[in-house]
């Protein structure tokens, strides 16, 4: 038999989550929302399903190619799933809640992808985002990083990394030159890939100048040292010499409030910032790249809002990948039946937090799935909690 | 202009959760978790997308219209996106889990309907549901309705109202003649709609007994007088018979563990339980159906293993949609500042569960969306919380 056949096979980069896993993610997505709450950011639910060009306009061809498309029947139309949850929440701001002043807006849900973005990956991330939308100076930036810094370190994620870096470095290098943008976005893949022989290529027929530029950049990763370099390097940009300012302002704040992350600076790598329109960051713990984030003034303005916006979002799912798995949370076994004091008593133990699992008739010998330490027994006449290994169960 | 140009229009009956509706869905979220977590229940995430044929077989041709179709471009093969839980969680447990014992299972993820059930209701349901696998006795089906009447009453519904019938009796009354499928729903439906001449057309070429028996169905709704009423008028149809005392049997527990809840029987209404093999139940509540359950033993069977199941589900947006709006939670206002006992005070006002939000430079004077009913000020070289109504901010 085929293995297609196979009724309960999954598709490639899909797949369930079952208990113990299920309960860690649960427990992280409540640790990011109530750190986010705490912020004073306010929870939006955008839909799984939308238009096409809601989804798709002004966000690049990379996110065309994630997203899944289907018909809707009601209307004839295409349909989107999204593949990212930032465009909506752009909509949100700009249409929904039409706030003239800051509006801090936070998510979290599923989205999906044509294709995983790593080998290992989901095609199904669950992801949870933060936005700060009406603020264009740093302090927007600062927040949306101490925001996602606090939720990981509050999750148990050590050797925290920043990496920085800014689009308008790029763009500035380039910036009275004219190139297609097919050729830009392979110059893009070039310089993350640092791949100075593919780079020179690209860039033959752009002034001397702008490729010296280019090229620099592929040099220009590591400590904040960086920054003094790229001062020198890229002199003859003065758009650059601000974002490299503004670099240097965040990096002095991090190490100010939270001295044990490392900061670093990859000026060139640009990656999956498709619709970002000034600094970009990640940040990296327990080997993997868990946050992407920046500001994309840009995003809104599709929907006649274009506001600046900072934010940063994480796929909860890689996050539990990445940390030590959970201990069972202990439980008790209870009897099943009628009787009013055993229920009383059961129900009194739930609403303590405790988890009461009833043997129903006829399943007392199976092997117990709890960590269950405890059972609630009739002794002397009352339903007591009895340690379980000393009850002989 | 045409309105479909409009690049922020949602689909029909797909719509945005805005922040005050959206953290009263997390509150409901969390409760029903929570709820069924302290019953033994185990929380599974299964993907929303999969093969079309592990999600629809064995589920019956309703679901499959209700079910977005698309294609998956790693394997060529149509995945459909989850119109309803209950077949994954099935799939879960006959080969993931493949326990011997009882397996207790909950869930909460949106599914999407090509065509939404209800003309109000929404296309993404908020779906929470739980289930017990491996147990075929009357307690599974009791501790499957006093989990959704324990989750409803927390979540401060009122009035609550359990109606019930079994898949049973008519299957039982037709049991020994031959009706194809495409009859069979159509009876189904004459008699959800109580349509007498529909009905009696449907079943002409039927036995005089059988007719007589599903044309007694269509009186056979109300208290429990009703199973009285249906032991005399369906005396002819043995498998009826087990059924009926089944039925009242959980009524009787109902009565007792919940006094305040009406228990009512429709034993015509069959409506959405494609897969269901035994009793059915629905919930209302301030005057909307809210949950829908059962027994549904054959679910499994598709995955080669056909055990015993109970559970129910219910639409989250639904529930709130007919609950009391809550209010805005209490918030306080900082200023924004790099000054470290300021931010010191923060972090401990957040570690606390306070909802604190930095006021931004230059938006000192903006409408604040969240009720700030206190400030945090320097007061004598201290940072302190400060009432805003008396701070004459």
């Amino acid at each position: 038999m085929p293995a297609w056949s196979s009724s309960w096979q999954l598709p490639d980069q899909i797949a369930d989550v079952l208990p113990s896993e299920a309960r860690h993610i649960e427990e992280l997505r409540r640790l990011f929302l109530d750190t986010a709450c705490s912020y004073g950011y306010e929870l939006v639910m955008p839909p799984l399903l939308e238009h096409l060009e809601s989804l798709l306009t002004g966000t690049g061809e990379a996110l065309d190619i994630q997203t899944f498309k289907l018909v809707d029947q009601l209307s004839g139309r295409t349909l989107g799933l999204r593949a990212d949850t930032t465009p909506q929440v752009a909509r949100i701001d700009a249409h929904l809640l039409n706030r003239q002043g800051v509006a801090r807006l936070c998510y979290c849900g599923p989205v999906l992808h044509t294709r995983a973005e790593l080998p290992h990956a989901t095609r199904e991330p669950l992801q949870f985002g933060a936005e700060i939308y009406g603020h264009a100076g740093i302090e927007a930036d600062l927040e949306a990083q101490a925001l996602a810094l606090a939720g990981l370190q509050a999750a148990g994620v050590t050797g925290l990394l920043i990496d920085m870096a800014d689009v308008r470095i790029v763009s500035g290098i380039l910036a009275g030159t004219s190139v297609p943008a097919k050729n830009l976005s392979a110059i893009h893949a070039a310089l993350a890939a640092k791949d100075a022989v593919e780079l020179a290529m690209l860039t033959a027929e752009l002034p001397l100048a702008t490729r010296t530029g280019l090229q620099a950049l592929l040099r220009l990763y590591g400590d904040e040292s960086v920054l003094d370099q790229a001062v020198v390097a890229l002199k003859d940009f003065p758009a650059v010499q601000a974002a490299l300012e503004n670099l240097r302002q965040l990096a002095s704040h991090i190490r100010h409030s939270n001295p044990g992350v490392e900061v670093r600076f990859d000026l060139a790598d640009l990656r999956g910032y498709a619709y970002y329109s000034g600094t970009r960051f990640a940040i990296y713990g327990l080997g993997a790249e868990l946050v992407r984030g920046g500001r994309y003034d840009e995003v809104g303005a599709v929907f006649g809002r274009n506001r600046p916006a900072v934010g940063f979002s994480l796929d909860l799912k890689e996050l539990v990948r990445v940390l030590p798995a959970r201990s069972l949370r202990a439980a008790v076994r209870a009897p099943w039946g009628q009787d009013a004091a055993l229920n009383a008593a059961i129900t009194a133990l739930r609403q303590q937090g405790e988890i009461v699992a009833c043997v129903l008739p006829g399943h007392e010998h199976e092997v117990n799935e709890f960590n269950c330490d405890r059972e609630l027994l009739l002794v002397g006449g009352q339903w007591q909690l009895v340690p379980l290994s000393k009850s002989g169960a």
